[in-house]
C-alpha cells in the first residue's frame, strides 16, 4: 500500500519552515552562452552550493529534526555511499544524534572519509556476498537503530521538494522544470511544489539512457529496475524508484521523463566547467544535458536543479580529458 | 607626471552607473569550511562568475562606453593575451566598435579562439624578436586606433573598482579585504572604493613570492619589475604595476601588500573547487591563498576578492594531480 499522503504540498511548506536558517538558500545561475545555445530564458538553481555539496542535506535534516527525543536517543541508521550519507551524518552531528551508515566495501575513499569526517560510524559490507537492506535491517533490530532511507520517505521527498520551492519563490513563473531522477526523492519534491505553488510548470525528469528505469516505470505504469548500471552519473545508479513513495508520486505529479546520453553529461558537465564556473557532478548536470543536447526542447523560462557538485578529481580530469 | 585624480573615488561611483544593466552583479559566497579553517567571517566576492569570466569587463566597458562617436568609429586596440583581451573584444561586439588586440604569437589556442570568437582582429607578434607597445604603437599611428591598456589607465581602474563598490554595499562593514594583484587595476580600485566609502577597512593586495614586483614597489616606493616571472597564476605575470596611474594609485591608497607561495595558489584553487564547488583561476584564488597559508592572518570580517575563473583544463588537470 502506498504511504503517499494527499496533502504532500503542505509537507513541502512545512519543511521549508524547517530549514529556515538550517539549510542554505542557494543561488539561481543563468548564462546568456546557455541560452543562446538552446534559445530559451534558462535558470539554473545551484544545490551543489547547499550544504555537503547536494540538496541531499534538505531531506536528511527534515527527517531527522522530527524525530522524537526518544528516537533521537536510538541513533539513525542508513544506506548510501554518495550524498545521501554525508547529509545524515552532517545533520547527527548538527542535532546530535548518533549515525551509521552502511557502506559497500569498495566505495570510495573520498566518500569514506568525508562521511566519517562528521562523525559517523560506518559499517562495510561486501556488495557481491550481502544486500545493503539486510546488513541494515539487522543493525536496526539488533541496535533499535531509526532507519531514513535515502528517498523512499515522505519526510526525505518533502525536504528535497523545497528546493523547487524556493526556486519558484524567486523567479516568480517558469514554464518548465528539469530535475535529475535517482531514486525519485528531489524529482517527487520538485513536482510536489511545482504544482502546488499552483504553476502550470511542466515537470520532466532527467535520466541517464544507461540507467533509464524510472523513464520505462513513468511509460509503462509498471515499476521497472536496473542493476548498477555503467553510468558516469553516479547519483543515479540506484536499482529503482521507491516503491512505497516516490513511485506514485512520480506518476501523480510529473508530467514527463526524458534520458541523456553519457556524452551529453560529460559535455554538460565541461560546459558548465568551462563556461559557467560552476564545478557539478554528472547528476547535478542532466538537466543541462538535456537542453543541450536537444532531448528536451525548450519553451519560454526553463528552471533546471543543478542537484550537486561532488565530483571527485580523477572523474573531473576523465571530463576534462574527453 | 602621475594621471591621478584627487577625485578618483567619484570616478568608481559613476562607473558603478554606467555599469548597470552591462556588467553582472556578482554573487558573495562563504563557506563554514573556510571560515573553521582561517578562524574568521570570510565572504567572497566572485567576479569569476562576471562577464567573460573576470572582473576586466567592468574597465573595459567603463572605458570604451565613454569613447566619442569619433573615437568608436576609429576603433580600439590593445595588448593582452588574457582577460583584458576577451573584455575589449566583448564590449567591442556590444557597442559596435571595432577591436584589435596584439597577443604574443605562443599564445595559448583557446584564449585566442575566445577572443576572436567575439569578433575582434588579432595581430600576432614574435615576443622574442618585438615588444607588445611597439607593436601596438606603430598599429595606433597606421590607423588611428584607441589605445585602452590593461590597467594603466584612470577609467579601467574606475571601472575596476565597481566590483568592491557592489561588495561593500551588499556585506556592509569589512575589516579586512584581499585583492589579487598583478598590474594593479582591480587592487587599486578596490581601495579607493574601499576609502571612498568611509570603511576602516585595511585593503591588502596579495601577488605570488615568484611575482612579486608589486611587494618591492610599495614597500621601497620605487618601481619594480619582474621578467615573465614562471607562477601558475598567469594573470599576475605583468612586468611591473602602471607608471602612471596604478603605482602612484597603489601608494596612496592601499594598506599593505603580502605574498603566497606557488603551493598555497594550488591548494586553495584545490579548496575552491573542492568545497565551495566554485571555478577559480589561480590568479582569482590569490586572497584564499593567503588566507588558507596563514600569509595573512584575518581579522574580523574579512572579504576576498575573486577575480576570475578562466583556467584551461590542462591547468586544471596538473592542480587536481598535485
Amino acid at each position: 500500500m502506498s504511504k503517499v499522503a494527499d496533502n504532500m504540498f503542505e509537507f513541502v511548506q512545512a519543511a521549508s519552515k524547517r530549514l529556515r536558517g538550517h539549510a542554505h538558500i542557494t543561488p539561481i545561475m543563468s548564462s546568456r552562452t546557455l541560452n543562446q545555445r538552446v534559445g530559451a530564458q534558462a535558470y539554473l538553481k545551484c544545490e551543489n552550493f547547499q550544504r555537503v555539496g547536494a540538496f541531499k542535506f534538505r531531506g536528511a535534516y527534515n527527517a531527522m529534526s522530527q524525530l522524537s527525543e526518544p528516537d533521537r536517543k536510538r541513533g539513525v541508521i542508513t544506506h548510501s555511499s554518495g550524498n545521501h550519507a554525508q547529509a545524515i551524518a552532517l545533520v547527527g552531528r548538527l542535532l546530535g544524534i548518533q549515525t551509521t551508515i552502511v557502506m559497500p566495501d569498495d566505495a570510495p575513499a573520498t566518500k569514506r572519509a568525508a562521511t566519517e569526517a562528521y562523525g559517523a560510524s560506518i559499517v562495510e559490507y561486501d556488495p557481491q556476498e550481502n544486500s545493503r537492506e539486510k546488513i541494515s535491517e539487522d543493525l536496526e533490530n539488533k541496535h533499535g537503530y531509526i532507519l531514513i532511507p535515502p528517498y523512499d520517505h515522505v519526510d526525505i521527498v518533502a525536504g528535497q521538494g523545497t528546493a523547487a520551492l524556493e526556486f519558484f519563490e524567486e523567479v516568480n513563473s517558469l514554464d518548465m522544470l528539469l530535475v535529475p531522477c535517482g531514486g525519485g526523492g528531489l524529482l517527487s519534491g520538485s513536482a510536489i511544489a511545482a504544482k502546488g505553488a499552483g504553476s502550470k510548470c511542466q515537470v520532466i525528469g532527467i535520466e541517464p539512457e544507461l540507467a533509464d528505469d524510472a523513464t520505462r516505470s513513468f511509460q509503462t505504469g509498471t515499476l521497472h529496475t536496473v542493476n548498477n548500471p555503467p553510468t558516469i552519473a553516479d547519483g543515479t545508479r540506484t536499482p529503482s524508484l521507491g516503491e512505497q513513495v516516490t513511485f506514485p508520486l512520480v506518476l501523480k505529479y510529473v508530467d514527463d521523463m526524458q534520458t541523456v546520453s553519457e556524452e551529453a553529461i560529460i559535455e554538460a558537465v565541461k560546459f558548465l566547467f568551462s563556461r559557467m564556473k560552476l564545478v557539478v557532478e554528472p547528476s547535478g548536470a542532466l538537466g543541462v544535458a538535456a537542453l543541450l543536447s536537444g532531448s528536451v526542447k525548450p519553451r519560454g523560462r526553463v528552471g533546471v536543479i543543478i542537484s550537486g557538485g561532488n565530483i571527485d578529481a580523477a572523474t573531473m580530469k576523465k571530463i576534462l580529458d574527453s
